[in-house]
């Protein structure tokens, strides 16, 4: 069995991080399948996905951490060809990745106390963003 | 209902990107299954998977991204006990991961406008490589 | 078809990394499914998952590597608020990721010849740790 749902978000860009654990969490106990696993894919080229403690703290350092990576200073030739000015933004989403599939028994997800799902936004402004949540199990 | 395909490639090496979305699509359609997942999984320790807006300038944005991450011109314990010279292509390979997995409805992969599913070569010549696409769903 | 089990292991913290490929091979093969995919997924935030030839040098090189990405002594506001000194073992596991999403047929799994599924502890102490293992498919 297969639920596929949607979750929408207003993000300030910018390395703007928000918890989605909740809602992937509504749409696992909506479907009405008890277990299965819940693939949560980011339909946009400058936004990522992953788990992280969700606390101030590492909120950012994580956020440091991208700057070190790829930081927004050095020359990207996409900004020279379409000036985005988000070069960096594609990069860093493309390190990290737009897919996070993650199991679940009796309805309930299978993370740890201290690992929430997160949106990552790198883009160099807000932005409407969409997030594809499947849900396939028995 | 699951079906496993294959994808052969033949790449450049030294940070090769191919776009094989076109092929992913086409073992989803193919398929007959309607909605679901496609797993696609790389068969090598020196290639990994992403996704990525496919034009020149993030191309080689994202292959400087790697020069800096992982050098190649520093010291790689692998080189010096197995004299392959790819050591960095290991470790980037590790990192980029290689498996990503895209949920499709009305056998249409759900990627956004920006996003192109690209394999990338890391090794440090040319290689055939093997790409496993398995659609699974209803 | 889906049979959720469990791996516990006992890490030494540090960037011990653990092959747990053979364990993993023998869910699959025990659960009597015959293909499909296994969903490996760590349930801690200072741990992550991906694939690599499992040989020592290579073992080495990555664990280096991540000390160049997010090394331990520049400053983690993780750190200052909760003292745990473990600011950088939470910003690696959440670049690496928790997930790894492995196709199989014939009860086998689409793995490369050097390619073996590991556990990286990158926690500044030796742990107990649990994997969770699901195979789901026909």
């Amino acid at each position: 069995m297969i639920v596929t749902g949607e979750i929408s978000l207003k993000t300030q860009g910018d390395g703007d991080i928000l918890d989605i654990t909740a809602k992937v969490q509504k749409h696992v106990t909506e479907s009405g399948i008890a277990s299965g696993i819940v693939t949560v894919f980011v339909t946009h080229s400058t936004c990522g996905i992953t788990t992280v403690e969700f606390e101030p703290g590492l909120i950012a350092d994580f956020q440091k951490l991208w700057e070190r990576l790829a930081p927004k200073n050095v020359h990207y030739d996409h900004d020279t060809r379409w000036g985005d000015g988000n070069g960096y933004a594609h990069v860093r989403a493309s390190l990290l990745g737009a897919s996070l599939v993650i199991p679940f028994t009796d309805r309930k997800l299978a993370l740890g106390t201290w690992q929430q799902i997160i949106i990552i936004d790198f883009d160099n402004r807000p932005r409407n963003r969409t997030v594809i949540v499947q849900v396939m199990g028995e």
